[in-house]
């Protein structure tokens, strides 16, 4: 895993993935107490950004083995990413997904194509039945985070950071980052290294599912004990990964984690200020922005809106925090 | 008013107004019957394209003359494109806004650093208190849409529709902008035809509030007969401007009106599909692109969603479109 690989995805996704900007907002920058400049991936096609790490893994694998099919385990937005590009590709995708997802997440995963599988979060492992079905069809499985190709892909989002960085003359922040798994944040921290090292990515995870956190702490991989019950369900995973965790331990801050609360109230300030549409856990880096500043360091922070696919009722629990 | 008039607006404009980019969705596609390329000016400063006006007039203006003061008078964009570009070039500003006016607007506009002063919309002419206070303190008037350098910053829009198109190799395509007095419409219509005449502007209003239309059928300056009740706050002025309906007659193709809650369903396809927060005026365009494509002739249409200053009562009527 290296910065070669992340530029070549790069290269892969120029004319397929949507360059996003930086944004910002005076009375954001108010709340914080600092510059806060918003990467908003929520903007990415099918609503977040694992659709660079999708079209960055099926687009390196070798046509005969494209043609046969992908197959992906995912709470839903990993699900779209790799469906979507697949369809591009015009090849089967099998995805298998929590019952409990999000509807919209569910339909929409079908809608782009692909074929879904439910599961019962609580009971099976998403790894083995992902395991098995690929096994039986021939197909390649795409994993989440832990995949050098979707790290790649990811990693393509901190590019863009870095690049936007330097033309805002910004010299020294903090990249606050949205964590699950760490296929984003370690893509992030190896693209910041290599193009702009005055940036320190900075993980943040709900409280109760602080998994890297903890890792970064102990300096060895840690699990969470519960696996759902979280409305930020997009990064809510066990633990961190073999692959991402070395990159993360290497060349991350300290974790900070924020509360469910905070993340309704800051995808409220994203609808008033920024006019975007967050998920939960896609807005838990701007509730640490908004409402962590003690714990932060640098007088610029930059921020990732890693998602908004969410639901109509959820969005109206973000917005009732704001009367 | 011309287009070079446009190019020096774009020179002042750059670095200062966001370039937003051209978005989509293949749900959107779907029920539109067609390619929708949505031009998302929600995204811009203030949380619409009234920055671009505003910025353009307040940095045309000599420094003598802007350091005085400028005043507006606006059901509520114009007055925060104005107040947040008078900001920027530290200078006072005065707006007028209606009392009826979406409370968001009125706070955000002050808290930009502006004067606000408050006007009935059923009884009083905005035109008189504003012309009245700029004359008792000598501050430079910026029209909302009748004004040279209002209508220069907000045709750096359709330049960037212009690049934009040919960049995804479109020929010819019908562009959809939400129109109230026709500053937007005249710019991005003039950037068009200098720029990529394959793109025809069209306009799109809301029922009952169709002087545009109306004026460019029988070819004079029609009025609406009322002045307030719709829920498209942004986009109901009284007629089509002396200097911007000779550009849309000479320029634009049929106009085009949608009903409210088309606006409505457009906003919650718009938070659905593109993580964008549109208001009801600013969703109009989208709403005709989705809902009267029977009225529509090119296989690519290319709409605008002019602002996202929606409260969050109203955003929550537009969610409720969605069950």
């Amino acid at each position: 895993m290296n910065i070669d690989m992340i530029r070549a995805a790069a290269d892969r996704l120029a004319g397929h993935a949507r360059r996003t900007p930086l944004l910002s907002s005076p009375f954001l920058d108010e709340i914080a107490g600092r510059r806060v400049l918003v990467k908003p991936e929520c903007l990415q096609h099918t609503g977040s950004f694992k659709f660079r790490g999708g079209w960055s893994a099926v687009s390196a694998l070798d046509p005969e083995t494209r043609k046969v099919g992908v197959i992906a385990y995912s709470s839903g937005n990993h699900a779209q990413g790799v469906a979507f590009a697949a369809k591009g590709h015009e090849v089967p995708a099998v995805i298998v997904m929590p019952a409990d997802a999000p509807a919209l997440k569910i339909a929409n995963t079908r809608a782009l194509g692909a074929e879904v599988v439910l599961f019962d979060r609580a009971n099976e492992s998403r790894e083995e039945i992902g395991n098995r079905i690929a096994e039986e069809r021939r197909l390649t499985l795409i994993r989440p985070y832990d995949e050098p190709q979707v790290i790649a892909g990811q990693g393509t989002c901190g590019l863009e950071i870095a690049a936007d960085a330097k033309t805002c003359e910004i010299d020294e922040a903090e990249v606050l980052v949205c964590c699950g798994g760490g296929g984003l944040t370690s893509g992030i921290a190896l693209a910041c290294e290599a193009d702009h090292p005055g940036l320190t990515v900075r993980t943040v995870e709900p409280e109760g599912f602080d998994d890297v956190k903890r890792s970064l702490e102990t300096g060895t991989i840690q699990e969470n004990d519960r696996r759902d019950g979280s409305i930020c369900d997009a990064i809510i995973t066990p633990a961190p990964g073999a692959l991402t965790f070395p990159i993360m331990s290497r060349l991350c801050g300290t974790g900070l984690t924020v509360s469910e609360d905070e993340c309704l109230r800051a995808m409220g300030h994203a609808f008033q200020r920024l006019k975007l549409v967050a998920e939960p856990g896609g807005a838990a880096a701007l509730a640490a922005a908004l409402f962590h500043g003690d714990d932060l360091t640098t007088r610029t922070v930059i921020v990732t809106i890693t998602g908004g696919n969410v639901d109509a009722a959820m969005f109206k629990s973000a917005l009732d925090t704001l009367s």
